[in-house]
C-alpha cells in the first residue's frame, strides 16, 4: 500500500501517418498527444477499494477483504502476454456488475480490476520502472481492445513519437512538440469494416493500390526524416508567411534550400495532403473528413483524417506562425460544423508523475473532488 | 477543285486516364469525344476562298489569283513534319490580319491557310485516306500547339479510344460508347506550369511519387481491359440500382462475380475515384473540381479532371440505367455552380463523311447559314 498520495498522467495518441497502410506491412508513425489522463492514487481506512471515473460516470468501490477471501489464483495461470479472455470471464464474477451497466463501463471497470489485482498480488509497484508500466498498459489495452498492436500503450508510456511496422516499435530521438487540432467529426464508424474493405480493394486492384501502399510508406519515412531533422532546425516564424505566399502563386521561395523550422513546417503539410488524397484513394474518406479538410483549408491550414477514417476524427498542423484569433477563428468554423474540436501538441511527454503545483488549475480542480476515493482518473 | 458538297466532321477528345502521367513515361488512354466539329466545303464561282468560322467569329475570303500571283515555294521548303515556324511567319503575310484581329482568331485562320495552301499546292486531296487526314490534322496540331503529342489529332481522326505511351499510339479494338457529361469550370490555367509543379513534386519527393505514377499507369491499363471486357459484356441496366446499393452499404455483391455492363460500370466509377485522387495527391487539383465532384457525388455520379487539371474541364460517368430527369438535374446543379456542361459521349466515330439526310435538325440549321462560303466549319 502507498503512503502518499500519487498522482501520474499519461498523454494519448494519434497516428501521424501509415494507418490502415500499417496493416500491410508498412510504417506508421504514432506521436503523442498532449490530451492526457490523470490519475490520481490514494490511501484510505475504509477498507474498500474505490474507483471514480468521472469522465465516464464510474463509481465503484469494492471490500478489500471480500476480495482477498475469493479464490484469485486463476489471475497466475498462464502466459500474462497471451489473451486473457477465461480471466476476464471469472474477473466479472468479481466486478459484481449492475445489470444497467453498459458495454463501455464494463470494459473500464475489468480493465482497472485486472491491473490493480494482478499489481497487488505480484506486489511488483513501481511507478518509475516505464518498461514494467508499458506492459501492465498493454495488459488494459487487451482487456479492452482484444487484439492491440501495442503502439498505443507504447505511444502513451514514453510518449514522442513512435515509428510502428510489423510488430516493431522504435522510439524517434528527439521528436518536436508539434501544435495542432485534433477534430471528432461524431461519425461512427467500424474499423473493421474499414480495413476489409482495404484489403478489398488491395485483392480487387492489386496493381493500383499496393504502389499506393509503397507510397504511403514513403510518406511516413519521409515525415520520421523531417521531424528528426526539426529537432535541429531553428524555428524562424517570421519568414513563415513569406514561405506560403511564395508557394500559394507556384513560386520557387528563395528559403527553399535552408534548413530550418518553416521549410520543414511546410513539408509537413505537403505530406498531410498527399496522405489524405491516398487515404481517399483507399475508399477510407468520408464527406465529413472533405468538409474538414475544406474549413481548414479556408484558414490556410492542412488536415488529414488520423486512425481508420470513414468519419472518425482528422488532425490540422498549426503553423508556429499563427496568432491565437487565427487558431481561435478556425476553431470556430469547425464547431459550426457540428464537429468537436481541441487545441493540444503532439510529441507530448509520456507517462509523468506531477507535484500538485506543477499542474494548471482546471486539471487541478477536476482532481480536487476526488479525494474521497483510493483511486482515481480524470482525463 | 470539288464538284459537290462535301459535308465532314471529327470528334474531339477527351483524355479517360493518365493525364500528367503520360509525360513521364506512363500510358494515357484517349477517348473520342461526340461533341464534333462540323467541316462543310462547297465549290463557288466568286474567284475567292472564304472562311467562315462561326463559333469563333470568323469570316474571312482571300482572292484565289490574288492568291496565285504569290511566291508559295516556301511551303514546299524542308520536311512537312519538322516545325514551320518560318513559313509561319511568311504566312502572316498572305494572311493579311486586321489590327484588332486576336492572337485565337490568328491561329485558327493561319492553321486553315496553311492546310489549304499545301493541299491545293500538291493536288493530294483523299477524303477518305484516314492516315493522310491524319498527317495534315498533326500539321494544323503544330501551327496552334506548337509540340503536340499527336495524340488529339489521331483520336479525332480514328475515333474511339486510343492508348498513348512514349510517342507509341494504338487503337483499342471495340471500345463501347460511354455517356458522359463533359464539365468546364472556366478556371483558367497554365498546362506547362501545372506539368512543370509534377515534375518537381516527382523530383521533390521521388519515393512517394513515383510509385503514385506507377499506380495511375495501372488504373489506365484496367480501364483498358475494362473498356474491351465491355464489348462482349451485355448490358443490364435494371440490375445497376440494386448493385450500387449493395456497395453503398459495404456489402459484397451478388452479381459481382458476373460478368456484365452493370459491374464493369462500377469498375469504371471506382477507377474514376481513385484516378481523381491520386492527381489531386500530384497537386493538379483545384476548389472547383472538388466542387465539380462533390455536386456530382451528391447525384450519385463519380467525375475526375480531365487533361491539365488546376481548373479546366471535368469528366462525368453517366450510367446507363440513369434517366433523362436525373441527368437534367445533374446538369443543372453544375452550371448553377457556374460551369458548362454539355452531354455527350466517349467512343465515338473519328473523321466521317456526312450526307444531309443523317444530320441532326440543330447541326443543319447552323450549317445551313454557311452556304456563301467555299469552305465552312461549325462545332
Amino acid at each position: 500500500m502507498l503512503s502518499d498520495v500519487l498522482l501520474v498522467s499519461a498523454p494519448g495518441k494519434v497516428i501521424l501517418h501509415g494507418e490502415h497502410a500499417v496493416v500491410h506491412g508498412k510504417v506508421a508513425l504514432a506521436v503523442a498527444l498532449n490530451l492526457r489522463t490523470f490519475l490520481q492514487l490514494q490511501p484510505h481506512s475504509s477498507g474498500k477499494v474505490s474507483l471514480n471515473l468521472p469522465n465516464i460516470g464510474i463509481k465503484r468501490a469494492w471490500d478489500v477483504a471480500r476480495l482477498q477471501l475469493l479464490d484469485m489464483s486463476f489471475l497466475e495461470q498462464g502466459d500474462p502476454t497471451v489473451p486473457i479472455l477465461e480471466k476476464l470471464e471469472k474477473l466479472k464474477e468479481v466486478a459484481d456488475f449492475p445489470e444497467d451497466c453498459t458495454d463501455h463501463e464494463r470494459l473500464a471497470v475489468l480493465a482497472f480490476l485486472y491491473l490493480y489485482l494482478c499489481i497487488c498480488r505480484k506486489q511488483r509497484w513501481t511507478a518509475e520502472d516505464l518498461e514494467l508500466i508499458n506492459k501492465w498498459a498493454f495488459q488494459g489495452e487487451k482487456v479492452i481492445h482484444g487484439n492491440p498492436s501495442g503502439v498505443d500503450n507504447a505511444v502513451s508510456t514514453w510518449g514522442g513519437a513512435l515509428r510502428y511496422q510489423q510488430g516493431k516499435i522504435s522510439s524517434l530521438k528527439r521528436p518536436p512538440a508539434l501544435k495542432i487540432l485534433l477534430i471528432n467529426t461524431k461519425v461512427p464508424r467500424s474499423t473493421k469494416a474499414l480495413v476489409l474493405n482495404v484489403r478489398n480493394r488491395l485483392l480487387k486492384f492489386p496493381k493500383i493500390v499496393a504502389p499506393l501502399l509503397t507510397s504511403i510508406n514513403a510518406i511516413s519515412l519521409e515525415c520520421e526524416r523531417v521531424l528528426e531533422e526539426m529537432a535541429t532546425a531553428v524555428p524562424a516564424p517570421e519568414h513563415y508567411l513569406a514561405l506560403e505566399c511564395y508557394r500559394r502563386h507556384g513560386l520557387k521561395s528563395p528559403a527553399s534550400g535552408r534548413p530550418n523550422g518553416n521549410r520543414l513546417s511546410l513539408l509537413l503539410q505537403e505530406l498531410i495532403d498527399m496522405n489524405q488524397h491516398h487515404l481517399n484513394a483507399l475508399g477510407v474518406g468520408h464527406t465529413s473528413l472533405d468538409q474538414l479538410c475544406q474549413v481548414t483549408m479556408a484558414h490556410g491550414l492542412h488536415s488529414k483524417l488520423t486512425g481508420a477514417g470513414g468519419g472518425g476524427c482528422g488532425i490540422t498542423l498549426l503553423r508556429p506562425d499563427l496568432t491565437g484569433p487565427e487558431v481561435e477563428a478556425v476553431k470556430q468554423a469547425l464547431t459550426g460544423c457540428g464537429f468537436d474540436c481541441w487545441e493540444t501538441s503532439i510529441g507530448a511527454p509520456g507517462v509523468s508523475v506531477h507535484t500538485a503545483a506543477s499542474l494548471d488549475a482546471p486539471v487541478w480542480q477536476a482532481l480536487d473532488g476526488l479525494c474521497a476515493g483510493q483511486w482515481a482518473s480524470s482525463s
